[in-house]
């Protein structure tokens, strides 16, 4: 039987929505009874929802294309907003379809009644709250599309139950209108609301290469900053390739944004550093710049706001927009290179430092890590600790994908490491993370049991809130007795080990790094999912 | 030295806030800072939001004083929605406070901005940004209050890291300004928003007892629907008992709501059923009435909108009311009680089914439970699986007070759990709850280690998402193999014994209702927490 569940679902599926990570409850009922019709869309279960939103940011990232997600009226979706939070940060196309009560039900005010809508918008570039099966259709169909705009964004759909079950013409028709529904930019009943934005924008460049190329040639110090996304994003690696001629040609230096959504890393490809998260290191870098390009990167803003520091950090004066996130950059800094007659990219050599083998540190751990990295793999990186002296280490290590946390919402490592696994199966994936993020979305531990998915989870385990102490600690101020306590997972400490098992996720404990080394290399010829618990 | 954030905390304390469930950040840290200065708040550690949120919630169940939550931003306050729906719909009296960027960074779109107070509305009574640190002084004197209003409810104050660092006068002066500033109703940059409401609510009667006993003696069938909260709410031992009077003089019956917030049972207080889930049962019970008599509970409205049925399940001009949520119900319940000169109330004796050793069972398990409950224990039930039938045991228990998900956002019981245990320390706790609802929040564990409470977790493990296989095979339909995937967690089966060891938590899984009283007789024999998988 067609009905406005099973039309809406062939639409996404017509137009490239293939994959779908789900925690339904009652009022998604009817989505999951048209499943059973859609049997080449892929449905992954997770336990809690963040860990379905950030799997969906981790497919998006990795495939340009959007993961549905399946979620539950207001609550269920809340469950996911801190994921969904990273996904705006990182550009990544997802849509959420969420069921709403019987549309005649809403008044009552039942006990699972919520303004799905206001909770959705801080996380949605679009919001729709489809008023009949014929109009979910066409609203399903434009949500692809609008889930590729200003870059990459998520969109999400409030599916009421009884429109779900509405009985519908067979999918051709359905389909057929929604062609013809979609091109129109607005379908009745339409929601949009934009997301906050950055008050004072730096004009955008034409990108006219000879215009910009004269404005390199003109300016002293120039700091190329690289932003991350797709392949032709300026992380990507035609465009490093580009930007390592373009300092070589004008004795420039490039940096990568702080947190990338994706960036290409290793193999030969040119080791640019992070843009420091502190603001002084960050300053140092970007003071001194008479000129900051921004390739696919946005503005640098420091990360919290700190006294004494500016919360933009170059004048619009000093920056020039090459693109932002979701444009090509590898074009136009090519067109740049060629222009300013750069020298050919040569592959670059990097070392990985030698470690002896003893205990633990974070620099042992990330010379370990990038040295075994199987080629190809994708490393999802998520908490301080080993984060910032993996990137270091990794311009030696073979050439690999890295994903990070884009808007500071923690937990996002473990699910983005599930969703990319998901999107590129013959890929291996690492997931490079720290003990107190993880807890945030730990159940997506069973998942990658229940999928079988060769995902090797490292856990950098200091049983501490690491970064909240750097930061209580800066300016050389002590940690109190109640701040300590606040930071500190060290009374009990968690068991990795017992928590993996608990979840059929194979797991070992480390203390040194040649037990790391090994424990790596058996966990990379294993089939399924294993976690690593490094002991520092 | 004195800033906004010692001075919030300060007001906080000395008007009876004195818990603070916190998982802090960065934007917060001049909170924790100021923590140092608060020895007499105890803080509780969460290592997921809604950990915090559900705690607030059970401690304000018990104590009907509004505890604190510290969370971090909007991503961080969206983690622990969920639960704040809930604490909504159980007219929990909750403070909320969380930290936002300086002020004066906010424009600049930092990746962790986000539009708190969209997220915050949904679940809160009032939501007030502060807007420098006197005024967050007076926003926290008045936050108190206004977390009573409604019949108690969750108020949000978002506190911009500025202003918490922003050097105040002593704290009697700060205080003092807070007294001064309180009592008017309004305060410049307050934000009062209301949640969504019943759109027809019944006309309330104005309680007059003979009005009211005319009305009773006039109607035919009378149905009382008691609703739970505090000691003198319709599901305290005063107004059960009085209604149970009440039923006698008039041939009447009484229910208790669905999902009550708190309700006194056992220990010979009367066997009032809760009002059934499903349309139609509830129906048997309701249609049937000539006057439904509202004593705390609200209007029956069904959880879901159902084909066949309306939402509200009884016309107003069939309603009486009594009271609301936080209104006293005992009072009118008694007075109209010796009005109708209704026989004194006689203790009651109900019998706890005898059941056999053997393999578990939900009845099994729940007469089990029922026979070794403590007196004055706190059970905080979650799940369909034995939350029905451990309350139609319980009758014949000791006297307790039975905690439920009063919203439907699932991962409530273990967290409110851990609330409760706070709230009443020389009271056990036995939080009875089903293996997927509790994965949602399965980092509580770690609190309850971390801070040794006596809770009894009984994780009754049937592997799979019960209550959506009920829903989805009413109506006699079949469950199909995609329903059947996306409700299964049968694959791997989570090791409930290990999940509780790796967060320090003694645990042990047992299969039949002998090894569940010896495990449970020997549980409630420790100081600390454990776990018993009742293995199904």
């Amino acid at each position: 039987m067609r009905t406005g569940a099973t039309e809406v679902l062939a639409v996404l599926q017509q137009r490239g929505v293939d994959v779908c990570f789900a925690n339904p409850g009652t009022t998604e009922l009817d989505i999951v009874r048209a499943l059973e019709a859609q049997p080449a869309m892929r449905c992954v279960l997770g336990l809690q929802e963040n860990v379905c939103t950030g799997a969906a940011d981790g497919y998006g990232r990795m495939t340009g294309t959007p993961a549905l997600t399946l979620l539950h009226l207001g609550p269920g979706f809340a469950n996911g907003i801190a994921n969904l939070h990273n996904a705006r940060r990182a550009h990544t196309p997802i849509i959420n379809l969420i069921g709403d009560h019987m549309s005649w039900h809403l008044a009552f005010d039942a006990p699972l009644t919520s303004d799905i809508e206001s909770l959705a918008r801080p996380v949605s570039g679009w919001v729709r709250r489809m008023t009949g099966a014929a109009d979910a259709v066409a609203a399903a169909a434009e949500a692809v599309d609008r889930a590729h705009d200003n870059g990459g964004q998520g969109v999400t759909l409030i599916f009421p139950a009884d429109y779900q079950a509405e009985k519908m013409d067979a999918v051709e028709t359905a389909a057929a209108k929604a062609e013809a529904a979609h091109p129109a930019s607005t379908v009745s009943g339409a929601t949009q609301t934009a997301a906050r934005t950055i008050s004072t924008p730096p004009p955008r460049a034409d990108v006219d290469v000879n215009t910009c190329a004269d404005r390199l040639r003109a300016a002293g110090k120039i700091v190329f900053l690289l932003g991350g996304g797709g392949e032709t994003s300026g992380l990507g690696e035609r465009a490093q390739r580009a930007a390592a001629r373009l300092c070589d040609a004008l004795g420039a230096t490039a940096y990568a944004e702080t947190f990338p959504a994706r960036a290409a890393r290793g193999g030969g490809l040119p080791d640019f550093d992070r843009l420091p998260y502190f603001p002084e290191p960050a300053r140092a870098v970007l003071d001194a710049a008479d000129l900051i390009v921004l390739a696919g990167a946005p503005t640098p803003i420091t990360y919290f706001g700190y006294d004494g520091h500016p919360s933009q950090l170059v004048e619009n004066d000093r920056v020039l927009v090459l693109g932002s996130a979701g444009d090509d950059i590898a074009a136009p800094l090519e067109a740049l290179a060629q222009v300013l007659d750069a020298p050919a990219y040569l592959p670059r050599s990097h070392d990985i430092p030698e470690v002896d083998d003893g205990a633990l540190s974070p620099a042992g751990i990330a010379a370990t890590v990038a040295r075994l990295l199987p080629a190809n793999a994708i490393v999802s990186v998520e908490g301080g600790t080993c984060g910032y002296p993996f990137y270091a280490a990794s311009a030696g290590a073979a050439r690999h994908t890295t994903l990070t946390n884009t808007g500071g919402a923690i937990g996002q490592g473990l699910p983005v490491a599930l969703g990319a696994a998901v999107a590129c199966p013959d890929r291996r994936v690492i997931a490079l993370l720290s003990d107190g993020s993880t807890q945030y979305t730990i159940q997506t531990l069973w998942t990658l049991a229940h999928e079988a998915l060769p995902v090797v989870v490292l856990i950098a385990a200091n049983h501490q809130y690491g970064i909240l102490r750097n930061e209580l600690k800066r300016g050389g101020q002590t940690l109190g007795e109640r701040a300590a306590g606040l930071t500190s997972l060290d009374r009990p400490r968690i068991d990795w080990v017992e928590l993996a098992h608990a979840y059929g996720v194979d797991a070992t404990s480390v203390e040194t790094t040649g037990e790391l080394a090994a424990a790596m290399t058996r966990a990379l010829d294993r089939p399924g999912p294993t976690l690593i618990a490094m002991q520092l």
